[in-house]
C-alpha cells in the first residue's frame, strides 16, 4: 500500500446537473478517505463527437425525462437546483479559469468550481459568458481583470483541448466520471460504490 | 387517500442486465410498502428504434464501460451474475410466457421471472429459444408443452407488441422503468428514490 494515495480525478463539464451534483459531494468523500481530489474540467461536446450521442434533454423520450429526474435526484440530494436558460451552454470559459486557478491558486479551486456551478444552477447565470465567469471569480477575492484575461489566452485553450482530448483517450463519455486508483465511475448515482472502493481498496 | 394504493408497474427487458438487478430487489420494496406488483415484460429493441440508441455494448467508449459497470453493480449488490454470450438476444419467448401466466397463474408470475432472469444471467442459457423458456418453466412445475405452444399464439404475439407500443407511449426508453403512482423512474439506481416516494408519498 502506498504511503499516501494517488488523488481521487473528478471529470465534469460545467454544464451538466448531474455533475454539479457530483460536485457537492465529491470533497467530502475524498476528505473521508485521506485523498486528495484533482478536478478536471472538460468539454462534453467534443466526446459526444466521438459517442454519437447528444445533449441529454435534445434525446426523444430520454429527453423530457431527463430533465424531471434532474430536478428530482436535486430535491433526492437536498441540493439547490433550478433548471437554467439557456441549456446546455458552452462552458470553454470557466474550464480555463479553473486550469488558470491550477497554477495560481490551487487551494481556490473547489470553491470556484461550486461558485460557478451555482452561478449556473442555482442563480441562473450563464457562465459561458467569459465576464460572468470572471464576475462569479471575483466574489471568491479572485482579480475579475486578470481572469478575463487568462481565459483567452492562447495556452489555457490548449490546455482544455487537451485535457479533453486525455479524456476521450482514457474513456470519459460523461459528465461526472472519476477515476479511484484507476478504476472508472460514470454518474453521481456511483458515488456510493466510488465510497464502498475507498473503503475496501475494491470490490 | 386511497383505501388500495394502485400498484408499483414494473417494465423491463429479459435481456438487461439492469432489469434483473432491479427485479431481484423491486418485490421487497413492494412489499414493504404495502403495495401489489404489475410485470411488465416489453422489447427494447423496439424502443431503440424511437430513441435512435442501440445496445449499451455496441456504443463507443460506453459500451466496454457499462459491461465493467454492470458486473460491479452486480458484485455492490451481491447479485450473481456472469455476462452472458450471446448478448443481447431477443426476448420474446420469455416476455410472451409472462403474459400467458398473467391469464393462467399469475401467484406464479415473480417466480417465473426471476428463474428466467437467472437461467440467462446466472446458467448463462439462451432464453431467446422458445425451449429452453419453456424448460425453465417446467423447473418451476409448469407445462413447459402448454408454455412452449402458448408463447407462438397470435393473441399472445398480439399482446406483446401492445405492450411494447404503450410502453413507448408511455416514455419508457430502457429498463428497468417504473411507475409509482404515475411518477417514472428509469434504472436500477433510481430504487432508492423509489423507496423515498413510497414512503414520503412524493418529494
Amino acid at each position: 500500500m502506498k504511503a499516501v494515495p494517488d488523488p481521487i480525478e473528478f471529470y465534469f463539464d460545467f454544464s451538466s446537473p448531474y455533475g454539479y451534483f457530483g460536485a457537492t459531494r465529491i470533497s467530502q468523500l475524498a476528505a473521508n478517505y485521506g485523498r486528495a481530489l484533482v478536478w478536471r474540467p472538460f468539454l462534453l461536446g467534443a466526446v459526444f463527437k466521438v459517442t454519437g450521442s447528444g445533449p441529454l434533454p435534445s434525446v426523444p423520450l430520454k429527453g423530457p425525462y431527463s430533465k424531471h429526474d434532474m430536478s428530482r435526484c436535486a430535491r433526492f440530494l437536498d441540493i439547490p437546483f433550478t433548471f437554467p436558460d439557456p441549456f446546455p451552454i458552452s462552458t470553454q470559459a470557466p474550464a480555463r479559469a479553473i486550469y488558470w486557478l491550477e497554477q495560481r491558486a490551487p487551494q481556490r479551486i473547489e470553491a470556484a468550481v461550486l461558485a460557478l456551478y451555482r452561478a449556473y444552477f442555482v442563480d441562473g447565470r450563464d457562465i459561458s459568458s467569459p465576464q460572468t465567469t470572471a464576475d462569479v471569480l471575483a466574489t471568491l477575492g479572485l482579480d475579475g481583470a486578470e481572469v478575463l484575461a487568462a481565459v483567452g489566452e492562447p495556452a489555457l485553450k490548449e490546455r482544455l483541448r487537451n485535457e479533453t482530448q486525455t479524456a476521450v483517450e482514457r474513456g470519459v463519455f460523461g459528465s461526472p466520471y472519476v477515476f479511484v486508483d484507476g478504476e472508472p465511475f460514470w454518474g453521481h448515482d456511483r458515488l456510493d460504490q466510488v465510497e464502498r472502493w475507498l473503503k475496501t481498496g475494491g470490490f
